[in-house]
């Protein structure tokens, strides 16, 4: 079995935080890589409150600029100093991301114990911006109040699964068994090929996660996020209050709806919900009549995948 | 009764926020004015579940740009913007603290909704910076790794007391009576001047709050906040580690005990603990050997004095 794919919501209201209604922040776990989505202030406390390691996380991924996505950066980058990390950690974030870091560190007189690779974005295209061995993350090009993307978020493909019944019929020994999952063919003794194809299944299906907030109502997207496992899309309105969209450039519940029916995606998580609306039990309803599956997003939440 | 001093602590913890061991950030209400003394990450959280009103607070005192003691500001003041706030607010910080502030507001294309006055300190004399009519405010010059400085809050004078015994013997109305306890003379109709000393007993003492985060041992601080009320020190180590203050420039519970029996102040409040201590008594035993009236500081605990 492959690893779960692993969203933990640390944040998912909009704008001022709250008693338990924090700012954006999730950790994707991916073929077991932690991956910090946003990061609004006071995500480190939260973290700790979930009891996800710091030095796990390798990869930050910042949508946009606007504080309720990354007021917690700067805190964050800080303390993984006081905790004396070591290992490089790699920021993507909109262009402005780095003086931004910069500028306070040098008033603090700081330095990071660590190497930090802040790598600013500024394509309008979606394009590949990580290339792990064990997932990519792909652009979202978002359509908000300022520079914005979401991510795709894919497993690479796990190792193939041993055909047991077909591997026995050979004198293969079990020290080869680790190579013929990663795909290899087995040569015999007597010089006979045996392709890998006979020896083994395909892996598991890849999984992969579409993170998509801030945003209006963008149809443009669906072809990049079509059919993923999950998708988390914004819904700062319900449908009554649809007006404000335009001016905010965010969608209603109604809208995310639209987007995952038409990206057939596996699973819809709805947030960042405006502080008016009392009973978030409404986005789920409104986003039901046009797609099923409809998960909301709660502080501390985990879905697994 | 003058209307009391009081120290709301919000975050008292060193450098990386745990649960509820947040960093520094107090609120200090003076003769009915709320100020806010520093400023970590999350204090806009810790304000509401202390239930104080964003929107009195109409000044901000920032010691210096270490994370732990500010970054919680710009959160706050973009907080401020999106309830819609409309009187002006005074910070008084460091040089640095407008570029700061100013190229975040840049990046996520913000405004703010009120007038912000961003007063940038670099004197390393103690000088007087706000002189409002109900209490003023100086700076201490710290020792720290970075510019620094403490703040001395102090009440004005209120109005002078009623000597009613002394007033019923003369044909004077009731509506005269706010005009003397402010310390005017009388002039009867017959022309006689009654002088106010007459009449009135002088007003309440006045308290003073010295505020001292972060510093080294600094005895050159104690003629400036010679007799407060109420001084809070930092306390950073035991003296048993006393061995880091060098170091890091910051403070045992002794050597905070000392400053506050040299200057005679009548309370002191030790804070700024470094995680390594899980026993926060040890810190009042061991400033208990050179001074008596020693308070620690908690989350969530308010002070009045």
């Amino acid at each position: 079995m492959s690893s779960p794919l692993k969203i933990t919501i640390l944040g998912c209201h909009s704008a001022t935080p709250k008693n338990n209604a924090f700012p954006t922040a999730q950790v994707v776990e991916v073929r077991g890589q932690l991956i910090l989505v946003d990061c609004g202030e006071g995500t480190q406390i939260r973290l700790r409150q979930n009891s996800i390691k710091f030095n796990q996380i390798k990869h930050i991924l910042i949508s946009h600029l606007h504080g309720d996505h990354f007021y917690g950066l700067i805190g964050f980058l800080s303390t993984l100093s006081l905790l004396n990390r070591k290992n490089t950690l790699k920021i993507y974030a909109p262009v402005g991301a780095k003086e931004i870091i910069d500028i306070q560190l040098k008033y603090s007189k700081s330095f990071l114990t660590y190497p930090l690779e802040v790598n600013e974005l500024n394509s309008t295209e979606p394009i590949q911006i990580i290339d792990h061995d064990k997932f990519s993350v792909k652009t979202i090009p978002l359509d908000h109040r300022v520079y914005t993307n979401g991510f795709l978020i894919t497993e690479k493909p796990g190792d193939r699964k041993l055909n047991i019944e077909e591997v026995e019929k050979y004198p293969i020994d079990k020290v080869y068994y680790k190579k013929i999952v990663k795909g290899e063919d087995i040569v015999l003794e007597n010089g006979e090929i045996i392709p890998n194809s006979k020896l083994t299944f395909p892996p598991e299906p890849t999984k992969s996660y579409a993170f998509c907030s801030d945003t209006a109502f963008k149809p443009d997207i669906v072809p990049i996020i079509k059919g993923a496992t999950a998708l988390y899309h914004e819904s700062t309105f319900l449908e009554i209050n649809e007006d404000l969209c335009a001016k905010t450039k965010h969608s209603t519940a109604k809208q995310a709806g639209i987007i995952a029916a038409k990206a057939e995606v596996g699973h819809l998580i709805l947030g960042h919900y405006s502080a008016r609306y009392k009973n978030l039990e409404m986005f789920r309803e409104e986003a039901k009549n046009v797609f099923d599956n409809v998960l909301l997003a709660k502080t501390g939440e985990v879905f697994s995948f």
